[in-house]
């Protein structure tokens, strides 16, 4: 039987931090040997300081915010480890410049999303994009959440525009339609339409349809529960304890290069 | 084995007309045994004069315009027979008196949409609509076309949008939800939204959602080919031979009633 | 304002029983005022003996299991009232005896499933299978359940199988079809299929696809949460305390008829 | 404005060979310069002579069968063009052969199956399968085709199933669940199950869904008519005319490497 591998949590009390103990707890090949305390805080209720929590961990995963992110991977840099998976959001310019120094002494892997599903529907769909000649195929993006979601179109669905666009060497602004009411004309090759269901408690739903004149290629992703996020950071964790020092993001967790 | 059903077809050169004759081809139980000719019209083309037409037949199938099946409507009721099923469109109000005036003669269902799955779903949304409180039940209509339709939503849509409407007891237009873009607050409830989509040679997809906070129930429509008008027009011609004088619809010949 | 319905709890500890209490915690038109000890056992723990509880209420729901359901509705009939819902499984021939007749005397809804939406899909299939020909329309039934499941099809799935038969006035056994694989032949008119999926956490997908030549009619039902079992029930006790005596299931509750 | 692409038709009595004609005539960049008389055959019904097609042609797309592929390759090579799209079936060892030698001097793209959609699929399958650990994500893979499809699952699914199972570096054999019926326990972990369904007048549907206990990834196609086909071999014409000698697939046609 194999070594667990060590993991400590930076933002052990957020519902992140907590998702990731919950669910590294069901899985015997790891195990969560620290939480590490807030810099300057006491180390209460079963915290560990910093200095000892990254002394015993192969892989720190770390959900809090952008400057307290940067501050922790100087200090993992300086130690020559732990490897290193960062999940906050909120980064100052200065923040990813600490972040992308102290890659250059361990691996890092950094991502705003960790749902392996949308990830490789990210990449396909740029792919895809650029294989299929827009003359010929339109794309649209659906997207439903639960009635609660108080922008629209997602933020996923606006990156998988982005995606789409960018497989197509277009600007999405340039051909987004957002809008279909009334008398719209027909469609004009090269548009990337964007459909919004609102509706109960619908978790999160994206759909990118490829229709051609006599056939249609649908690229779908369901999420029923925000703990897929908790488990791809585990997946990160996995992967990047084997790296050499560098930035990644998901798309070289799931092994996928950028598009052709 | 029995005899077939005798039917005469009026705008037998329209597409519509065409469709009928070619789909009653393949059905021994059905006999096409004339086309009419236009009334003013030589009876060239294998055409044959209308009342020599209504002699030999059990039922006309219709697909002229609105004063054509008036007239015709006048010529079955005067003679007591055949029976008619009316696809026109484009009817005034003294054609629509004069309809009703001969279905106290001769049994005539009349309709704009022979599908019988869409007619089907149209009975089904109401019945639904009224079925699900609407606190905690929301309605999203989504359609798919080809991508030479010009108008959004599709006709159907909104077809279906008012059949949502009148099983809750509302006006469409007062509840009716057909654009989500930026920032849009919490969806309220008793919202019916629409989404749409235009991509490839997609011939027509609807699809009906009521939403709770943790079940789903949709309702869908898929259309492969405008034949289904030709189907549904002949299921009208077998079930209204059989029938009262009195003047049906396709919710009569599916058997279905009113909404509860 | 409105007084709220005061709902007593019988089986309070167990799955159903919390899962209503929570639900019911959340609406305030409903009051939860009495979680009823099992007979015998000390009140403990904030539960109320029976006696008292029937007298604070206007409706007990009740997840119990068979025998103690028909001794609870004995209880409510003699008192005439509280109404009761019933979601016990597991009656014997005496049991059902017992609750048809106290039923006499108080309104009872009893089902084995509460969805509003699952007993609604029932309702359309029967209706849609009598009004569909089944020499032109095909019938398939697909569902989709998480890895962990180890029957198939599911209890549901043969319930839609049912009820489509039923619509169609065959016995589902001479028609279904639970296997395709390798040389099949042509599909057989009338036959009704199902198909298999399980795969990862899927709480529950069932469709019921009708299809013809050149039109398809889906209807769908996609549970997110048993929870959905919870507010069935509650919008049963709604709807019974407005009831004369009676046994009711959900199709009551939802306002349908038997199909047509 | 450029030259149009100059096509000779190899089989252009057959359905593909007729199906490719009518849609290269709606595409002014495309023009069908002649259509080759079967060897021996008098070049009757505006068939022209081999040689003589062969002068005039760009390119010469050729659904014939294996022996006359394999001759015409071997006369396209001979004269160092025209390049070749190949679509005929039932290849001896031979034919294939010929055709890998006369790749050397001439571009030719050859595939039992030009649709891009299906193409792209194939691809992304397989990429996805290796990527997700199949201790978390189970593969399902669900086809639904008309009611006169006498064989299951399609030829279609089962090359879906074997582009998993590569993905996984398993045997499909090894793994392929084609059957759930009754008690199946639970799912093992690694299956790749299948599910069908045959219906109306579907012209063919598949899906590849790819699940974990929180979220779902489903890759989809869906063909409107088999003209979809001919559209995909116009375009391997236009891709093979601008190539070096070899012998290529559709996956190179649109851009795809093999899966990482």
């Amino acid at each position: 039987m194999t070594t667990p591998i060590r993991i400590a949590i930076a933002g052990a009390r957020g519902h992140m931090g907590r998702a990731v103990i919950e669910l590294a707890g069901q899985d015997p090949t790891l195990a969560v040997v620290a939480r590490i305390a807030r810099a300057g805080s006491a180390a209460a209720d079963g915290q560990v300081e910093l200095t000892a929590a990254l002394a015993q961990a192969d892989v720190v995963i770390d959900f809090t915010s952008g400057a307290a992110s940067a501050a922790l991977a100087s200090a993992c840099a300086a130690r020559g480890g732990p490897a290193l998976v960062i999940g906050s959001t909120g980064f100052e310019d200065e923040d990813l410049a600490a972040i992308a120094a102290a890659a250059r002494y361990i691996p890092i892997v950094r991502s705003g999303n960790f749902s392996l599903g949308l990830n490789l529907l990210l990449g396909m769909v740029a792919r895809v994009a650029k294989a299929l000649p827009q003359q010929e195929w339109d794309i649209e993006i659906v997207e439903a959440h639960h009635r609660r979601k108080v922008d629209a179109p997602s933020g996923t669905a606006l990156m998988l525009g982005e995606a789409a666009a960018q497989g197509r060497g277009v600007a999405l602004e340039a051909v987004a339609q957002r809008e279909r009411d009334g008398i719209t004309g027909a469609r004009p090759p090269g548009e990337i339409g964007f459909a919004v269901l609102r509706a109960g408690g619908i978790v999160g739903e994206h759909s990118v349809m490829f229709a051609a004149e006599d056939e249609i290629l649908t690229l779908s992703h369901s999420a029923r529960d925000r703990s897929m996020f908790a488990r791809g950071a585990l997946a990160a964790a996995r992967w990047v304890v084997h790296r050499q020092p560098g930035e990644y993001d998901m798309q070289d967790v799931l092994g996928l290069g950028a598009p052709g």
